[in-house]
């Protein structure tokens, strides 16, 4: 059997009992990192805080591992129960399809552990979830490589009156352009979007494209470290959340369609108290009558 | 503090750890029953598989009794650690932000741990959680009210290509319009809507307006019991899928826009085998193509 579990958004305690129990019924335990476990208590001093929760030793898998020793680690679940544990859910931001898909092919069975992930816990700042379009996301631009099909999506959206969720890149264990020249692989640091370069992106092509889809006046929500204790949450304007320091990643970033008043009640709390307030709130309702 | 805890989806099970060492701290246990809590060991009998579990005794919380006494449940947060406990994750599918909003202008902190809901959950039939649109909510026909407004918007995701959630209607202790009108409560036994009756509502009012947003041809995923140790899950043509026993509720509704062939890969598992899916697919995919 495979178990496939998710573990949830903050730390170690979310994972559910569901699947704590599943865990311990393994002979092996994977855990991806492909994404971020940035505060799962995983460090190079090792998956200490996992393995003493769960009660035995704790493989870090990350892409290349999982791409080259897939076959291994599918014999291994065939003989016997095996778990893959995925920050967030299973089948959330990140997908882990291909694993299922080759798993279930081969005949092994597979059990899916479900958890919260971002696409859910969003709604914490109490815009409906039903009220989301199309999610998009944000990639690193770089000198060369500048791709904004993200623009149609989130000008589609917000035509609509709909709400955006940006996810925004991570890069976790990339091969050094430099590295690959010579033949010999060595990482770039772990590289995680926060929400200023997010949105310096997010103008830089409205800019291009002029169709006013957003602008610096425009309702976000920018969210920090979502579901932890020390979680950060403002809502105001793309250039009122350009000045605030939201921290550590993880962040993400939602852009706000037409809002109900129980929308907006809940939004208030999160609001950055500033002047000209109303000033911007027209501004953006311009916008999205345009449409 | 007022601590809002998803619940997941299946059963007791299903809390996570971080959420039970909450309840645990707490000295007044609700669970909100506007929902569902078929699976979660609560019956006539009680709430004893929660209450087992939590070591402490959990009121059951109904729509009427969380709206008249929603002051005193405030003020025991006030004074006090209070849970209240919700199915799925505190935002998924249900909202509770009054009560959240109500707590926090009372200056009450409010802690939400968060869980899988059905919106993220969905993933597990491997169409692409980013590649859905606006969600829509199916009512249960009557005779004289057959609101329609989720055809719009199921025509705009699939001219879009996007797939469409539909949740499906749940009634859940509504009064009877005879014992209204006899000025006693009396209640209605509850009542979940069936993947098959859905389908012959979309059907009708795709036929009263004409658009082809979709057809009986259109592949659709069907899922029963999400996230359970028994969960039911099948794509195939409205009409296939109509035929299909999915057993006891809850039922939730795919409607497939354009689908990757990673997506394809996942969904031929769940994928009812008939003579001529050939030629239901192709008058899908012209419909789709039509948009």
């Amino acid at each position: 059997m495979l178990y496939v579990i998710g573990l949830g958004l903050a730390d170690e305690k979310d994972i559910t009992l569901r699947g704590l129990e599943a865990i311990k019924k393994c002979v092996k335990v994977y855990v991806e990192a492909y994404t971020s476990l940035l505060s799962f208590g995983v460090s190079s001093a090792g998956l200490s805080t996992l393995e003493e929760l769960y009660g035995r030793p704790v493989t870090l898998a990350d892409r290349e591992m999982v791409e080259e020793r897939t076959d291994d680690i599918l014999s291994e679940a065939h003989r016997s129960d095996v778990a893959f544990l995925v920050v967030g859910d299973p089948f959330g931001a990140t997908t882990h399809t291909d694993l299922v898909v080759r798993a279930k092919k081969l005949g092994i069975k597979v059990n899916v552990i479900h958890n919260a992930s971002v696409m859910n816990a969003i709604g914490v700042c109490g815009l409906q979830l039903y009220r989301y379009g199309e999610t998009v996301s944000i990639p690193f631009f770089t000198e060369t490589w500048r791709p904004d099909s993200f623009y149609e999506k989130i000008l589609r959206n917000r035509q609509l009156g709909l709400h955006t969720l940006c996810l925004l890149d991570i890069r976790v264990k990339e091969p050094s352009l430099e590295s690959l020249c010579r033949g010999r692989k060595c990482y770039e640091p772990p590289k995680y979007m926060t929400i200023q370069t997010a949105i310096e992106q997010l103008l830089e092509v409205e800019q291009m494209h002029g169709e006013s889809a957003y602008g610096e006046e425009s309702t976000c929500v920018g969210f920090a470290r979502l579901g932890s204790e020390d979680q950060k949450l403002f809502s105001g304007s793309m250039r009122e959340l350009m000045a605030v320091d939201f921290g550590a990643p993880l962040h993400c970033l939602v852009i706000v369609g037409k809002t109900h008043p129980v929308e907006e009640e809940m939004l208030e709390f999160y609001t950055i108290k500033t002047q000209n307030c109303g000033a911007k709130t027209e501004r953006d309702r311009m916008i999205l009558a345009l449409h």
